[in-house]
């Protein structure tokens, strides 16, 4: 399914370090896709703490609801992904599918089939046959190595068209510990395509209701920000999962989010979920430009975000982009439709910098040569200025195209 | 720039009536359009009667502000439209545009000012040089007569591909009375290229505050339950315009909406509204498809609203109608989104009254050959049924096609 690599894909792919207490193998267990992985099986060292945050849909898959149960305990020995199947909406069955996938891979491992994490991607409404795992799990489990995060962020694919990965290395205590993450996108989100999915993985020794902190707090303005058609899948899932190893290397053990010692850490979080969930605007469906918008002078936050978003899911907006034309026209539209306080008359539109409204109307000043040829570029900046507070807010998305219709319409499922 | 017909354009056109108390004209004055007329003015006899309704956009062009503002004195001595300039975003240059277009229309009528009412569609953020009106209104007064409806639609048509009328013929008291409509939509909507205008006329004789009243409670389930791709104009005006000649022939003076003597022409108002916003969903932008989405069972009615909106706006859904996919899992999906109560394991969905999922999982008697024979046809009606409620409603759209996208980025405005 995946067609050619998105122009907007990042030029270099960073060198994934060993995570110690992180094993990692893959494997084609034929679920839909022929020819390719589609099942990710990581095994995390005893100790392990787990922190997640899910879709927000009324109608979650039966892996999110499995993952929500199971996060209670706070400890995780493995994580299970595959692709090719969401395992949603698929009723009882998909019950029973999330508990036998678990509990062939708590065999496979030695663990409690409470300590499995779980999560599909692909096609919904179909029952998922958990009994293909059944061999499968245990090669896996035996053949896994500290090794290769690409091949891992290959597996959960749909239509991404390239892996999603990130990593930092920062110091907690005086000890160096490493943060790696891996993504999938593609819409944000098409259960039957693609649907969000990302996992974190850190040797530091944190407790599960300090990384459930930081976690909840790092995604508002990353994952939470980025949109590509305003879909939400019943799939969304992020998962951290800290091993602790680090702590045999003296790193001190985080008990609160709040405890200094973390800053640094935070912040490397934050980046790398920053950088994963910027690389799936980037590898929105059809996408040709990546597009961040930037809402300044809201009367809060919150009021930003909103009309932000207003902008973000605008199909004429992101018509226009794909177009390369600046038509703040349409920006005003999406502004005035978000429901939000905002000023006709003292708005203001720029496009990579260049003004092209002020105090509700056009900028007499701008040049339309100047403003037409910076639309061409592969980043679009639009920043909108509404003059009533201090409010301020932004966003990722990217064009809507043809091709996006065409990968999610030229189909029969 | 409108292309083909719609193929979902209605196959017959009715014969429109004359309304007594309204004359109507138009123009090509070239405000931005070459080779069609751009202007229309209706003349509407003393004692007409008014009523309005809105856009809700924060960012309401200058039209709509002046619209609002002459509402209060509940008289109309003429309507001017054109199209090709929405008078939009266009600052202090706006509401003088707006002052000076009614005053050359009150000079050729022989009126006041506010008695004028205006509206406006097409390009956003361009002053609109009223003084192009200067001759043109005054040549259209003389040349007014009770005659064309069809050319009144049509030169307020930016993308439309049809003309869109509709009217009905109704008793009051013992007296029949006529209401005739006319519309414009495309996109729901583009201030640079569709917004929603519709006008319509009676000669019932009906006070401006009942007036208002029936168009208020009409437009709920009519125009504001239509959705081409969830933006909304800063231009969308419906205007009801009330002469009253009918009382000449004996039809009772009405001042209360609430007036038993108002049923049949409450039921008849509502009947051409459903009828123009209907041909609205029928001539979305790029549409191929009438799509119709009923939500039963819901907590409330604006629940269901809620819900038939999520999924009606949802990009995944409507590109999954045009390629004429059954894609029921991108339904769960948008339902999911919608924020509403909805339990998973009780929803069930219908593609023209073929059950495809039931009790939040596939229906296993559905016939996949018998489903994908269905969405073939032009019209596609989808079923959702939540369970919960008595909460019931529904919307009407289009599916999202490569069309779309073209028309709205394939060009620079």
């Amino acid at each position: 399914m995946p067609s050619a690599v998105s122009p907007l894909a990042p030029p270099e792919v960073p060198n994934m370090p060993v995570i110690a207490g992180v094993k990692l193998a893959t494997a084609a267990a034929g679920i839909r896709y022929q020819g390719r992985t589609d099942v990710l099986l990581a095994i995390l060292d005893k100790g392990t703490t787990v922190a997640g945050v899910f879709t927000r849909s009324k109608c979650p898959s039966a892996p999110v609801e499995w993952c929500r149960a199971k996060l209670k305990g706070g400890k995780a020995r493995a994580l299970v992904v595959n692709s090719g199947n969401a395992n949603a909406f698929t009723g009882k069955t998909g019950r029973q599918s999330t508990a036998l996938t678990a509990a062939i891979a708590a065999k496979a491992i030695g663990c409690g089939a409470n300590e499995v994490f779980l999560a599909s991607t692909g096609v919904i409404g179909e029952p998922l046959d958990a009994t293909k795992f059944d061999g499968v799990l245990g090669s896996l489990a035996d053949g896994a190595s500290t090794g290769d995060w690409m091949s891992a962020a290959e597996a959960i694919m749909t239509t991404d068209t390239f892996p999603k990965v990130a990593t930092a290395t920062v110091k907690l205590g005086n000890t160096a510990v490493t943060i790696n993450g891996m993504a999938k996108g593609a819409g944000m989100i098409a259960p039957d395509m693609a649907t969000m999915l990302s996992f974190i993985f850190t040797d530091a020794p944190i407790a599960a209701g300090a990384l459930q902190s930081l976690l909840k707090s790092g995604v508002e303005d990353t994952f939470n920000a980025v949109t590509i058609d305003g879909d939400t899948s019943t799939s969304d899932t992020l998962l951290a999962f800290a091993t602790g190893a680090a702590a045999a290397n003296g790193a001190p053990k985080i008990s609160r989010a709040s405890d200094p010692r973390l800053n640094a850490f935070t912040k490397a979080l934050r980046e790398v979920m920053a950088d994963l969930s910027e690389q799936i605007a980037r590898d929105g469906e059809g996408a040709r430009k990546l597009v961040e918008i930037i809402v300044e002078g809201a009367v809060s936050k919150a009021s930003a975000r909103k009309i932000a978003m207003s902008v973000a899911n605008s199909p004429l907006v992101k018509t226009a982009l794909a177009g390369e034309d600046a038509n703040w026209g349409r920006v005003v539209m999406a502004v005035g439709k978000a429901g939000q306080p905002a000023d006709r008359d003292k708005l203001s539109i720029a496009f990579n910098g260049i003004r092209v409204a002020k105090s509700g109307a056009r900028d007499p000043s701008y040049d339309e040569a100047e403003v037409s040829a910076t639309m061409k570029e592969p980043k679009i900046q639009i920043r909108i200025g509404l003059g009533l507070g201090k409010g301020r807010d932004r966003v990722l998305t990217c064009d809507l195209t043809k091709e996006y219709v065409a990968i999610n319409g030229d189909y029969r499922s």
